[in-house]
């Protein structure tokens, strides 16, 4: 491992791109925007998708799959939608390659060209939605409660590893209800289930709110999100859940008669989180050591390094670790014992350091004597002495403290980086100062909003949910506001 | 449910494709080859997906994933897999739609043009590949075991549900190794643990064995590949897994450094099974009455039906059922208490019979009375009545002897559907009569394979691993054997 990188001090940007890289989490790949999702950054992934899909299948939904090409045609359905995703999108115009008559390699072949475009889904309500045509012709087939775990493409100028790619993972709820009410409360209940995720499996606080009709997602009447602060002082959207009225209905022409014996168009809700999320989950806990990761995402939680200078040292540690290995495993810790006999344990200490590795035990001869071990915690650094045979108890006990201490740095943080702004002064004063979210009267117009941001950057991350309603004065246009709501400067 | 359906003696094709269609397990899309796999289907892949990602893990691999575009160059890089795959395959040419200005939806935007296209990968070697290169210096980064699971999409003219889609979903592992001993070891290790899954899970009996020249993976030194046998006599290729010797490490330049300190190129190997699978899966069990599942991989492996007429029957069976299904649960029987009011006993009956669930619970008030319940099997429609108290155990061991029977039934089929032919006129009155698989004598040429092909459209499914010798004429050409191989007609 390559122990240079820089600090969030010196260079936010850079540093992020080194923990991405140095810790083996992505890398670009040979295709512009793609990334290809290591090993290391992937069981992460695997770890966020074990815990979402349970909690999806604890909340009724059931996992199915949709074909990765959308008919051009079918994004014209919604006229909003096709107006936020059309625009930058990876489209299929032929179905065949032949080889060059002039023998270099391989060019498309002209004869087979396809009568319609087909595009790689930037999200999946158009191909959902024609498909529930067929599912759904009453109140009985209702609600459709179904999740989908995709790749999907978005033709990105500027990407960065997790954050904005090209090509990033996913999942997409896509639900059909008989009423508005049941639609929104199934907007809201997987906002809450986001924000759960978030908040006791990520260690990540979030706000949990509504966006403005400028932020809305395209074709939604609603949507919701939850927002996090990532230590430069920027907010990054982590989640959204969105409300979608009856629009994609009326686009697909999806009816059902009620039990009353009525037809009406079906009500409609989407939500999706991404691997954005393990960029969010890199800057909100790493350091300038590099990556920090929470107990409950951590690939495994517990590596034991054994110090040893001789091949009978060597075994006697790697005994000792193997048996402290399987007894915590039994109280169901992950752990991993580093026995590779090509690193020395220094290298292997900076290695796991840098990867974020929650809790280190290390393991000598002399150790051995005494009965002990020394225990290190990623997150404060500190080490401890501890008796081998208190170990499993101990360990399990520190990782929830672990998970714990993370989420409270961070919402202190959080906590410190949140202001009032009463006036434009102070607005900008803050954002070019401390950055964070700050709490402002905005006059609740689209015009007021796309200038602030056109003028600073700074866009309305949300209008919190149970928001306070106080009169105030804009402060851009000192027109009435009734409320503050949340601006920042964003990934 | 619709009850019409064909049988396997009047049409075979559609007897399939009612049980894929009517028992929810997928349906074609808008989108020409793609199919929806709806959300009982998808449970099935899940199951699948759960039982082999464990199987990975435990042969000491780990997942990532790599993008889903190559460039169109990359293609060409392998001269074997670019006749193999290149050919029908979805280019990618643009990146942008835009407003057609006739104001007719949107239109490809010429402005937006790729200046290399990019093809959606049919399978990932070279992407893979080209990003290994970066990731191989040395011994010590070998063997590389790495798995992804992901869609493909390979352009078929004629497609049919999960045997042959344009996209399907699949997992592809691909790993790097420092000699060819170990490649061809890591290769066969994979054949045993897809016939392993096959057999202990699938309960379809395979045989596993090397394809011949003609039918190798495009790339591949040599292609090993399991073969299970369908209730029509025709073959299905339910798995593969390839030699690929240092084709690819040339391709892409990946060479090492090894211990004594020589630069050589790296020997890969790559393994996949698919969606295909579930093919497999009904046509080996299914009947005449639907679906049949094997407990390993059903979504639930038990029903329970309420029967009742008042409402206080209802609420007294209804309890009844949830307290068995908590009792089963706690033994790891997965359970669903069908308590929709919607429908009747009778129509759930059927659908629960035509979509396989492996054993149905009926519980009516008389049941209660006498603390029993009727218990039938949907593999031989066998119906017993057992006492509440005695379920757990006894469910548990129904379940295991149904997973058993499935198996001995397609193992006893394919003994019955094996012959052996010593000439030209028994080969092909076999072909053409009970079909199955045929041993017969082959001179080893592809010539002669290719012309038995046209004549009998029947290939050379494999010769069989630890095939015995022994001397004999070919079928065809009268020219000296040293083997029988196993020829039939395939999916």
């Amino acid at each position: 491992m390559n122990k240079e990188h820089a600090t969030r001090e010196e260079n936010y940007s850079q540093w992020y791109n080194d923990i991405v890289i140095k810790a083996d989490l992505a890398e670009n790949s040979a295709v512009r925007g793609c990334m290809v999702i290591k090993p290391y950054g992937y069981a992460i992934w695997e770890k966020m998708q074990a815990s979402l899909d349970k909690m999806f299948k604890d909340t009724g939904h059931v996992n199915a799959y949709f074909p990765l090409f959308i008919p051009k045609s079918f994004l014209s359905k919604e006229a909003a939608h096709i107006e936020g995703f059309a625009k930058e999108c990876a489209v299929i115009t032929h179905y065949r390659l032949k080889n060059d008559p002039n023998g270099k390699g391989v060019i498309v072949d002209p004869d087979a060209k396809l009568e319609e475009e087909l595009i790689v889904r930037p999200t999946s309500e158009t191909i959902i939605w024609s498909t529930y045509k067929g599912w759904i012709q009453s109140y009985r087939d209702l609600p459709l409660l179904i999740n989908q775990w995709a790749n999907v493409v978005r033709w990105e100028m500027r990407t960065r590893l997790f954050l904005r790619t090209a090509e990033f993972l996913w999942q997409e709820g896509h639900t059909a209800h008989a009423t508005s009410q049941e639609a929104i409360e199934e907007t809201e209940r997987m906002l809450e289930v986001y924000a759960d995720f978030a908040e006791n499996f990520m260690a990540i606080p979030v706000i949990k709110g509504v966006k403005t009709a400028n932020e809305r997602f395209a074709g939604a009447i609603d949507t919701y999100c939850i927002e996090a602060l990532m230590q430069d002082g920027k907010a990054l959207q982590a989640g959204t859940s969105h409300f979608l009225g009856q629009n994609f209905a009326k686009a697909f022409d999806v009816k059902f008669t009620s039990k009353e014996g009525k037809l009406d168009h079906v009500w409609a809700t989407s939500w999706g989180v991404s691997t954005r999320l393990i960029g969010a989950l890199i800057m909100t806990h790493s350091d300038d050591k590099g990556l920090v990761l929470p107990p409950k995402l951590a690939p495994f939680q517990v590596v034991i390094v054994p110090i040893y200078r001789s091949d009978d040292e060597y075994q006697r540690v790697c005994d000792a670790g193997r048996a402290i290995k399987k007894d915590l495993e039994r109280f169901g810790v992950s752990v991993k014992l580093d026995d590779r006999d090509t690193q020395k344990p220094g290298f292997k200490f900076a290695e796991h350091e840098f990867r974020g590795v929650p809790v280190r035990i290390a393991i000598g001869p002399r150790d051995l004597e005494n009965g002990t071990v020394e225990v290190a915690r990623r997150d404060t650094l500190e080490k401890e002495v501890l008796q081998i045979t208190d170990l499993p108890t101990k360990i399990v006990h520190l990782l929830e403290h672990i998970q714990e201490n993370l989420y409270t740095r961070a919402l202190d943080f959080r906590t410190e980086k949140t202001h009032t702004a009463d006036s434009w002064e102070e607005f900008t004063a803050l954002l070019d100062g401390p950055g964070g979210f700050i709490h402002a009267h905005w006059d609740g117009t689209s015009e007021t909003e796309n200038k602030i941001k056109e003028m600073t950057k700074a866009t309305i991350r949300c209008i919190p949910l149970g928001n306070k309603l106080e009169d105030g004065k804009c402060i851009l246009t000192g027109n009435p506001s009734i409320q503050r709501v949340i601006f920042a400067r964003s990934y």
